[in-house]
């Protein structure tokens, strides 16, 4: 597989790529071409040929892409089937949902346990992961080369946390805790849940669509 | 204020702008140029000034950009003082992590109630919130003007909910069921929270940092 350096934007296209072929693969179609893939998804067909000839060539002029075979291509370089392992801190509400709600395997991940320091949670088995002490975090991902960290603690605890894993051999911090993390190790690949841009955007789009106060 | 289209790009990124501005101003940073913001946040002077650029003039040749200034123009533009009325639908993990730690108001929204089906939840407060029977959410969102819905319930009632909420007539959705909404009334204005596309990304940031199989 050619590995070039691709490009952040096009690596951010990629996962709405796959959304929409598991789209068109449910529906039983196997082939489409740049032309209908854009039109389906809003950017022209030259765009599409542009971010798939980064990594390589999928289509065959004037037959289009195998759906399948471009699915399997964009998991392959997404590392979908790597089960990294990992685990998630802080199973409050927050990681509760995911630990319940959340299928990591089908996005490269393997949850192997849950850490807290309350009492309350801890050795229970929330949806087939056990719950530990956050003082056994340590040991656990020394022992079982944990990659990835999922991070639900308290916003105030967010940096102390972050920064321990990191000195504990945690490669990649998904960050749940609303709050940019400031980390010693700066090789930690962190990738943030911004709720609040998301909502920003939603007020955005709501404002745009009210009478302009000037239009009176 | 000038109001022309905006693309939604320039939109994504205010945002992150908006975060940076709070950032200087809690450092007291008062003015800062399009290099040194450019610098700080990875974009070059020129993107930064073009972004600007398409909602009025900001900053002043020779002085640069007053922070304080730029974020509240940058708010009003986003529509954050407008309070839309919301109500948050399915409390279960996912919604109460949402009501106990997540500041609506500084977002543009007021969250006035929530909805749930369970009795286990109908009748209690959480946080200052009320959670009412979701029976009942037709006659509030009437009574109460509401615009906008955050919806957290299981990914098998999504759609039928979502519907619904149109129906009664919510202009907005802010999803977080982790599944593409097919709404009838397509005005309705959709803002998904794909976690699924966040953690392929991060996956495939660890992805790159492997060594290559074909170096070998």
């Amino acid at each position: 597989m050619k590995r070039d350096k691709i490009s952040s934007n096009v690596i951010r296209r990629l996962p709405r790529y796959l959304r929409k072929l598991d789209d068109l693969a449910y529906h039983g179609i196997d082939r489409i071409s740049s032309g209908q893939l854009g039109k389906q998804m809003g950017l022209t067909p030259s765009q599409i040929r542009q971010d798939f000839s980064c990594f390589g060539e999928f289509g065959q002029q004037g037959y289009g892409y195998n759906v399948e075979k471009l699915r399997e291509e964009i998991s392959q370089i997404m590392g979908l089937d790597s089960g990294f392992k990992a685990i998630l801190v802080g199973v409050g509400n927050m990681g509760r949902a995911l630990i319940n709600n959340f299928n990591f395997n089908n996005y490269g991940f393997n949850l192997c346990a849950g850490f807290d320091a309350s009492e309350d949670v801890v050795g229970k088995t929330i949806n087939e992961t056990e719950i530990f002490h956050i003082d056994d975090m340590e040991k656990f991902i020394s022992e079982n080369e944990v990659t990835a960290a999922i991070l639900c603690v308290p916003r105030r605890h967010a940096d102390n946390v972050a920064n321990s894993l990191a000195t504990f051999g945690i490669k990649a911090i998904w960050n749940f805790t609303n709050t940019e993390l400031t980390l010693e190790d700066d090789t930690v690949i962190i990738e943030d849940i911004h709720f609040s841009d998301s909502l920003m955007y939603l007020s955005y789009r709501i404002t745009e669509t009210l009478p302009d106060e000037d239009d009176t």
